[in-house]
């Protein structure tokens, strides 16, 4: 029997793990033989004496073989699926997932809740009032056949070991490793049995990869990881230094979800959205890469997208109407603006603090069992290069109960300088 | 509020922490604010990252402060108490407590329980059946009045912020680091209320300290961390490069302290015993340091500490008859011998793995929720120096069940070779 003291002792002490040994801790932790405490001591030995890359293989494919596997070869359609690594007002997936279903590829999209500073596609999914982010395996195959998209959370039988792993890390500052991030997305991305697996690596002040090269890194070793798992894989290193779009916050980036399916709502959003939708459909098989881009601009445009999700809010239980209706999300009681104190160029966004002060209005978690709001969250006014002008408005913040400190922590995320700053670039890289 | 992710992530990325934010944390964590998981996650990053002096003094009175301190100067005689910093076969305290008593000193002696690989006083007393190592406050005054000496676990109002992190440490391979070692026991033995605290830094193979220089160094801090709080202090760094007498384990350490306070038992015990019930004398200020080993020595020798021990047992509930007669104590079912494979002389011993040997045969704990059985253990029959033939008793174990792999183990821990070995120093520094 593995000895959990011994275990720890080992990485805390900079040794390799036999793979034996790291595949029990694992399936003891899932069993819950080992408790909750000893494997946040691993996590923090690890994150500060590091994981091999075979400690980093092995970690993998434990997590992957926690659990079960999905395979939807039989329903006979391309299938894809996307993977964010975490930014600040990131509503991507729930304006990809319908439009690259109506473009006729199964997305079986299992995401997770907010990490860190960071927003999670489940949290946003849930300020839907009545939408279920958990369905049994046989109805998700029935809602896959039907509408070619289903959008849950990991259950408890998909890769369960990471589900308790991830949980544990957010509220241990145990996050940003690229041996932690990789395993824990790949075991689940395969196990969910997308055939191809698209990333979108953020980089920047308001993503776990603040580097270039460290993004571009990280997204190799996904993509190497996946397709040793016998998966295609590519991956897109988009810029994060300023949040995504202009909502942050779960219903707010709903309401934002749904101006950019009809047709509307902020360019850097509606331009990234096709740009990972192109590649999603030509990785999969289901269009060229020269067809791609109009296939996906076409169902975006058309109102198919919009159509698939609605149809997929229905099918998960979520009001039809909380979506359709202006006003039908639920709403923040206070709103209150943050104003520029001086006139200039915005310089830069601390995207970071931004996250952080969304969680720290209720909009995220600080331990494992907390409750989200999904009210909270601010807009925000300005893009990086913008001039403004002294008492511009900068964001405004969707709050629970009045909140003066909030307001100073939200205007202290924007750097007003003399210019001129660039507008950063949407797309960084692209790692096929 | 202090937000325990980002406290984590302070020690993590080798940061120093603020005095309020350190209190805060110990105090949230004393009302179960904090999970477990994160003081874990915490004290794994300040194991490796480091708490400087400030830090080390801020946490030491957070501990002190997190519950009751006692006092008896009312009672009108002089205190003192013994600490050992932890080794292999170590029931010193056993016959230190009853002998100083026997000599008019008062001896409240709070212990702990197994921590790591070594034994703790707590599991050894409750070997002894009936022995009840908890006391009421009023029980304690009214019993150190009457006998001169209790013997008792911290209880919940004793430093209780140590209590819990003491536990889990043990649990997380978080135990040998000075800045954790200080405070935990400077906290808690001022708190008892002894006006003069002798300590045992242990140094060798089965000790936390390895060596003479990082021993010294702990016996320096945990003196003057103890007079900055008002106490008298002083220090003997005494060897545990193999372990002290023949018996490891908690009955089988019991059985040994009555056989030294009955005028026989191993000399080395014996002389340890001697020399720091010696200084405790001194200390206090019950003898001058001339006259002080003639009097611990003439209680030892007449029967009155032995007389005080039964009396202690009595006290506390346990029964006198498992003491006073041979095969009173629980007994382990199996004993088997460790032999030696080979002629030559005993070079050396690993303590440490002897210890781990004895918790992993259940005599101590591997997560803290562990009942420890009382029976197991081992007797050491050679002690480093000593000549052996091939076939030659090593040691004996004792164990619930027959394990022919603990007994390799054993035979393993002993290293034979041509010789010669000097014997190794029982005390190797007095620092006062």
């Amino acid at each position: 029997m593995l000895d959990p003291r011994e275990f720890i002792r080992a990485k805390r002490d900079r040794r390799v793990h036999a793979a034996a040994d790291l595949r029990e801790f694992i399936a003891a932790y899932l069993r819950r033989e080992i408790p909750d405490y000893q494997v946040s001591a691993w996590l923090m030995a690890a994150y500060l004496n590091g994981l091999d890359e075979s400690e980093t293989e092995t970690l993998t494919l434990a997590l992957l073989h926690s659990g079960r596997t999905f395979d939807w070869q039989d329903l006979g359609r391309p299938s894809a699926d996307k993977h964010s690594t975490g930014g600040v007002g990131d509503k991507i997936s729930l304006i990809l997932a319908p439009l690259v279903a109506a473009c006729g590829v199964l997305v079986p999209m299992v995401s997770g809740r907010g990490l860190g500073h960071t927003g999670g596609t489940l949290d946003k999914l849930e300020s839907i009032p009545g939408f279920r982010t958990f369905l049994e395996p046989d109805a998700m195959r029935a809602q896959l056949d039907r509408i070619g998209v289903v959008m849950v959370g990991q259950g408890p039988d998909l890769a369960p070991a990471d589900g308790l792993i991830y949980a544990l890390r957010d509220v241990t500052s145990t996050v940003e490793r690229e041996y932690f991030i990789v395993p824990s997305i790949v075991s689940k991305k395969v196990a969910e049995g997308a055939g191809a697996l698209v990333y979108d690596v953020k980089c920047g002040s308001g993503a776990f990869m603040k580097t270039r090269e460290d993004a571009v890194h990280l997204a190799r070793r996904l993509i190497s990881a996946t397709r040793s798992l016998g998966r295609r894989a590519a991956a897109r290193v988009t810029g994060m230094n300023q949040p995504l779009g202009v909502a942050v916050g779960n219903a707010l980036e709903v309401q934002e979800t749904i101006a950019v399916l009809r047709g509307g709502g902020p360019a850097d959003v509606r331009a990234l959205t096709l740009e990972l939708a192109a590649l999603m459909l030509s990785l999969s098989g289901a269009a060229s890469v020269a067809e791609a881009p109009k296939r996906v601009e076409l169902a975006l445009d058309s109102g198919a997208a919009w159509e698939r999700f609605v149809e997929l809010v229905r099918a998960q239980g979520g009001d039809p109407a909380s979506v359709e209706r202006a006003g039908g999300m639920p709403a923040a009681p206070v709103v209150v603006p943050a104003n520029s104190a001086r006139a200039g160029v915005l310089e830069a966004v601390d995207s970071f603090a931004l996250g952080e002060l969304v969680v720290g209005i209720g909009g995220g978690r600080r331990a494992k069992e907390d409750q989200v709001d999904p009210r909270v969250g601010l807009m925000v006014r300005r893009r990086i290069g913008d001039r403004v002008a002294a008492g511009d408005l900068l964001a405004e913040l969707h709050l629970a109960k009045a909140d003066a400190a909030a307001v100073e922590r939200a205007r202290a995320c924007f750097r007003i300088g003399d210019g001129p700053a660039a507008a950063p670039e949407l797309v960084i890289e692209r790692v096929d």
